[in-house]
């Protein structure tokens, strides 16, 4: 991969994916394929984003599969690397986000931005895209790429992909893949508890206490539901908030049976 | 700066210094040259890698002057970024090179390390150079451009300058400005002492304690020095060794008036 850029012509673009293929993924594909001459899509299941008691060994993922999804969508090459090719032995160096990578999901999940900042800066060195595609969904993680896009004069510039949902309004997710029939209906209800969130903020509703107190009292009639966190957050550096100020997002995560899912919502005064 | 590599042709080679330039950085930029279409130099004095108690507000620079090195030497491109254009408003996302910044010079400078990643990553991703000069002077900084390069698949190789010294021995530095008279000539036991280590590892001394309590009562004779860390590690880790193995590094850190200055020598048996 050294060097692509400079031997490509025209506009380069990454849609970097952990693989399970979902049509949220194809949604990155199709803005990436318009804006770039060449597509490049990979496939990295990182080690270093998983803690030890999480998924990454039971990760969903059909290479076979995601690969076709790549043809269709006009991946011009497709990266699929594996850990030796990515950290040899193992490497040292980490690159650290910063307190934003310590504070709502990143609390749940120490050493996560970590994981994604590190691998983030090795497929941009290793590929240099001109553009690279990050999805909504993972509202931080956004954030994450664009301050060390920022910070470390990274050449890339960030694409925001809106979050797609299935007709329920539940947020597509590789991890939708682990829910059953009742657990996907209760998952459901994150969405719609998102909404209600916004309607109460339409109704002039600033205090974030009475907010998320009405949304844990309305998934609590969900017993599928457990929540890890719900809180609203400074969009730009996911430190909770008490009076919602003009730009506020609301995070949160679930666990559903085996999934531990997350979404979130822009809730501006 | 932006995407400098990918308009110019050629070989580009970078250059980066703090400034205060002498006949090592000089040495730098030969070297570079020789190797190169395009030679890029850059002086930062980049406040990331001082702690609050060292010599960023002194530092010896003569900017005037040093732009008249690097013209003489054939550089085509001088970066002297200022602060504001390096790190905006200041940045959070940090490149840690993990445990090997914590030992040996690192544990006398905690953060410098860090701060030099961060800066080195940086200014790689501004002028992406083909080729980059680290000094042996700075042993473990020169080993940690090298794993950092590697473990996030900088694009750019390390060429390594060997330590210029002046007819006394005396390895070059900025902070030899900082010497009198008298304290030159101590500076000068320095080099003297790890030539003794180096006669000592060829007859057959092998124990670093032995080694290293010979210099610790050769440069006790002179007063002016005051040896803040003398160590024998593994020039890959820079961890302390007991007993010498194949390959060996003894580092050393003395203040001598105002300055404090490094020198190692490789003890290879």
């Amino acid at each position: 991969m050294k060097d692509l850029r400079r031997k490509l012509s025209g506009t380069v673009a990454l849609v970097p994916t952990l693989g399970g293929l979902h049509n949220g993924h194809i949604f990155h594909l199709k803005v990436a394929k318009k804006k770039s001459d060449v597509l490049i899509a990979s496939i990295f299941l990182n080690p270093l984003q998983f803690s030890a008691t999480e998924d990454l060994n039971s990760y969903p993922i059909d290479e076979k599969k995601d690969l076709k999804i790549f043809k269709k969508n006009g991946v011009d090459i497709a990266f699929l690397p594996d850990t030796v090719e990515m950290y040899g032995k193992g490497i040292s160096t980490i690159v650290n986000p910063g307190k934003i990578a310590t504070v709502s999901e990143g609390k749940y999940r120490p050493g996560h931005f970590i994981g994604v900042a590190t691998v983030v800066v090795k497929l941009f060195n290793l590929i240099q895209p001109h553009i690279a595609t990050f999805g909504q969904k993972d509202a931080q993680q956004l954030q994450i790429i664009k301050n060390i896009t920022q910070d470390l004069s990274l050449n890339v510039k960030i694409i925001e992909i809106p979050t797609i949902r299935d007709e329920n309004g539940l947020a597509l997710s590789t991890r939708n893949q682990y829910l059953n029939k009742a657990e996907r209906k209760s998952a459901c209800e994150i969405y719609k508890s998102l909404n209600m969130a916004k309607k109460l903020v339409d109704n002039k509703e600033f205090k974030t206490k009475i907010i998320t107190e009405n949304i844990r009292d309305f998934l609590k009639l969900d017993n599928l539901i457990s929540i890890e966190y719900l809180e609203i957050v400074d969009p730009t550096t996911f430190t909770s908030i008490n009076i919602l100020g003009k730009k506020n997002l609301l995070v949160i995560a679930v666990h559903i049976g085996k999934a531990r899912l997350i979404d979130n919502i822009i809730l501006n005064t």
